[in-house]
């Protein structure tokens, strides 16, 4: 159905969206670098763009939700992100949401 | 904690925002007006401002995923909305989407 494609993908990026916080959160509790935190995340299904991961974890280093530390042992510098304490408490608390929220939307599709 | 109390509000408005044309197209299986989707909503646990609300279902019926008719049969004339055909498909693709979401946010909640 072409005829429904654009307004349907459109209303599928608004459903995911409010979820990329809380995916990223959720794989940070290891240090993990840029590239392993797309790949960690896409493993699990959530697919997220370099050029909206970086912008992100940039807004949540300010929020103190994540701290970063740069990693020069390697062959290349890496920035390393974590979860602060913030960051975890933040991340217990949408989980919680999480899952009201799909119990209220279980519900609205019963009817 | 006061402390992280803005982000997240911010971040769960986030998260039930894209949920918002899900709900509000799963009411309108059978027509109802403003003030009785308002309730049917917030009875299931979703609540909506009536300021996002009104604009939202213009929104919808110019994407034609709902149809809409004023009832003069009553004392006061009300606008009625229902789901189109094209509401109905988009409506069950949304919710077959937020089942496959809520398997990814569980996945990346696990670890």
């Amino acid at each position: 159905m072409t005829e429904i494609k654009e307004p349907m993908d459109a209303l599928i990026q608004e459903l995911k969206r409010g979820t990329l916080v809380l995916g990223v959160l959720s794989q940070l509790k290891e240090p993990l670098y840029g590239y392993t935190l797309v790949n960690s995340l896409s493993e699990k299904g959530m697919d997220i763009d370099k050029n909206t991961l970086y912008p992100l974890l940039r807004r949540l280093e300010k929020q103190e939700l994540l701290e970063s530390e740069w990693n020069v042992e390697e062959s290349r510098p890496r920035r390393y992100y974590k979860l602060s304490n913030k960051g975890i408490e933040v991340l217990s608390d949408l989980a919680k949401e999480w899952e009201k929220l799909n119990k209220t939307v279980i519900r609205l599709l019963e009817g």
